[in-house]
């Protein structure tokens, strides 16, 4: 998601007061529990359990805002359940948002089912479907982490280029424990891949070479989508695209593979800049 | 806002304690919701409303403080609504203001119309009414941070010159995604160009290189006005002025829209410093 | 513990949700205090003091994880208590356990009491054993924090050599008043011993040199128990273990003092890197 | 205070669960708001007042924790008042003390009103007393931020020696605006001009060269006493002394003084630290 747009006000002003947003495609209203008339859309993204994905992308930025991963408005996160895609807007303080801002599309037809009034849809949502069709993934989170910014700047500038590490297009490292935290990614839409990703048996071990695609950044961030679509196919095992200079994009089979390959990934790209400025190499 | 002035004790005994505060420039009473007499300047800053700006520069700040932005008492917060000026007093903990300790100016006149009786107007007060004058801005964020200072550091020192970017009394960064949080800033007294310059539309992008002019810090920070007021000319397309050893200026044409913006620029700050230290240029 | 195993779906649902989950090895039924029927396996592991161990190693994980330490599901907590040892289960995101995630294990007979049905236990469980029967520890705290794995870095490129002080397989630092948090660890099975660590008498002056084992990294978390268990023989006034490019083991009599322990050592790791990047030396 | 001695069981099982604590020197009983009859040495930490030094003492530390100031039982507070002295107690977690673990000393007479039984009166106490007796300090804070002690090993190690600066005994620094945070500091036992300090005309400006001496450490935090009140002497500015490879001592007149003077001091300290890195001398 870019960091650029507009935050509209009444979205902030209903982070603190109010309840009640406009959503578009309205085709019917129902009754909630409470008596209360609302429309079909808006039951979407309307529940008291904290891990329905509406309330749950919410807590998880909350979370990643002070983890420094969606700085003014940048960064994003998507979940897919069964038939929907649920997906933050654009442009919006990541770490106020609330359950009403969220977008939901149908995943079959990828046509929005809801879209709050005042806000876009994040210009990261073909990335995010990228992941969900080609590695049928669950969840998808996009950082502006600086450490991922950073590795990205020591590829570009051929700093720790090594014949079966890092180059310019690659992020690599060998031999740290935390490398186990990362599942082999799968290599295809089958769902059995990517759960058995998720296992002890699906991550690297210690001795794997991790190794991360970078694709370069473009002026406009949908115009990402094919050369992350062309290196989720050139990089069967990857659970995770850097974009040069912007950030990274990781996905898993749902949002604790995603949340934790997430944090695996950030801690090695932070422990990746101070190996570099002690003059370390990332594979040994 | 100067890091220096005394903490009047009842401030933060109030802090904690009493709801109670002298305040001067009282001509008239009013009865509030549960019947109890307040001034008509108290009623200022007097509201349930969590975004009530006496309210929202009080959480502002509680924030900020971990962000390392007003350490010390230093740094500062000042929104503008319709009529009114709301600033945070001078040398007081950011992190414990309650919304009594707000000062507030009619716009128009530049009359204060409640000023507590204890504590001094901030040092800071020309320098955010150059922003809302100027640029029509909302919100007036002035930050200390760290990154900030080290940037005009660099550059004093030289040490990231080029003849499209960075100079001494400049700070230039092109080519990293963050940029695209940053407005173009509009350029005059028209409200239209800056809420033009919250909209994508009006954002950098990502070929853009990002300017911040640097001021030269002064013993007294009234004495920044004539430069900081110099600078906003001179910088149509400027959001921020950096000063020199000491931090930054930041506003933008609401509280959000300020907010974001000094968070991607710090993001962008310190991204800098750790692109210096590995050798890299700010700008490509 | 690995950074590495599968996040079962349903502790992440409990996390939030329901306090139901079958436990293996019920052997009996007790009736709780509001009548309702719990298993013996249980028992153990609910209890209304904050201090309880299953309790405890919630909390404390909560903590780690802002600390860094247990990232990504990395990292793990142990406490033992007069018959039992309980441990976090393997793969699970630290700050969002509870206490029916926790494995119990009878220290006399090391048989699990208590195996939580869907999770698997820790495979850390060997190393805390280790802390456990040969230092008679009460807690054994694992981090991967990245100081800890940067000066091991250190180390291994001979970057600290000091004929008194670091060398390939020990982390070395003199003269810092931090040291003074850290104890002489004890030698042997008696508990008066390690009890007598803990107080100011056992812990290391100002002028004592800390030196902390450095052992080699496994593809198999299990098998670093041999050398693990080497080390702690070896090294008897050790409360420490370093582990190549992964982290550290430390222990202590209690919690308190291992928490405070892994604090200061932490702290002194990260100072050494600080120290490193400046030129300075570690032992003076 | 020395991050070394035992963290007494008890002290932390109530920090959770009992407010009861065995107190000396109890020479007569009183009974409280609700008739509970509580000794008189006990009376001086009760108090429902957040800002009262017991409690005061408890929030503050709870708060240096999260900045790393007191780290693994490191570091400590102490707050007088018109007529006692409230000090935190030797090698407890100061992240969770309770007002039950205070001892409070009697000013005039320097004798213990209230000593909890299990726990030591903190090494730092007689550092505390020289910043009271000497300054007329009110507050007296002090930290292990590593901040600090890294400008003492970089002074130590004569990097930043400069005529006008720094050396191996003295910290300084030039043109930061965060200096004008910190007070001359008063010479001499007069509370007038204390007092003064607080204000603006008492504070440094921008163009002043804060020093900060720093004294050798010692194996035993008590015999710091005779150099630290020698540098009180030597150094009438001065509100602050470093301590080599251990941290630093800062008082003001009230809590409020001391805390941000601590703030701005540390701010410089990191600071200085960057600059360091960066080939930038401390002194313009």
């Amino acid at each position: 998601m870019a960091a650029s747009d507009h935050i509209s006000e009444p979205v902030q002003m209903e982070a603190h007061a109010s309840r009640k947003r406009r959503t578009t495609d309205i085709s019917d209203t129902l009754q909630n529990g409470s008596g209360q008339v609302i429309s079909e859309a808006d039951a979407l993204i309307h529940s008291p359990d904290p891990l329905h994905p509406a309330n749950h992308i919410c807590e998880l930025c909350k979370n990643f805002y002070t983890f420094g991963w969606v700085t003014g408005t940048g960064g994003g996160v998507s979940i897919r359940d069964d038939k929907h895609i649920f997906i933050a807007p654009s442009g919006v303080q990541k770490e106020l948002m609330r359950p009403t801002d969220m977008f939901v599309m149908e995943y079959e037809t990828k046509k929005y089912l809801r879209r709050p009034a005042v806000l876009k849809p994040s210009a990261c949502t073909p990335l995010f479907l990228a992941a969900f069709t080609k590695r049928d993934a669950g969840c998808c989170i996009h950082t502006h982490s600086q450490w991922a910014v950073l590795v990205t700047l020591i590829c570009e500038a051929g700093l720790q280029d090594h014949p079966d590490g890092s180059g310019k297009d690659v992020f690599a490292i060998s031999e740290i424990e935390q490398i186990k935290g990362i599942s082999r990614g799968g290599h295809g839409n089958s769902s059995t891949e990517i759960l058995e990703g998720g296992r002890k048996a699906g991550n690297l071990g210690y001795y794997d070479t991790l190794k991360i695609p970078i694709i370069e950044n473009t002026a406009r961030e949908e115009d990402l989508t094919d050369t992350l679509e062309k290196a989720i196919e050139e990089w069967p095992e990857a659970t995770a695209v850097l974009v040069r200079r912007h950030g990274v994009y990781v996905w898993g089979k749902d949002v604790a593979q995603a949340k934790t390959q997430c944090e695996s990934l950030d801690y090695l790209f932070q422990l990746a800049v101070e190996m570099h400025k002690m003059g370390l190499n990332w594979v040994k």
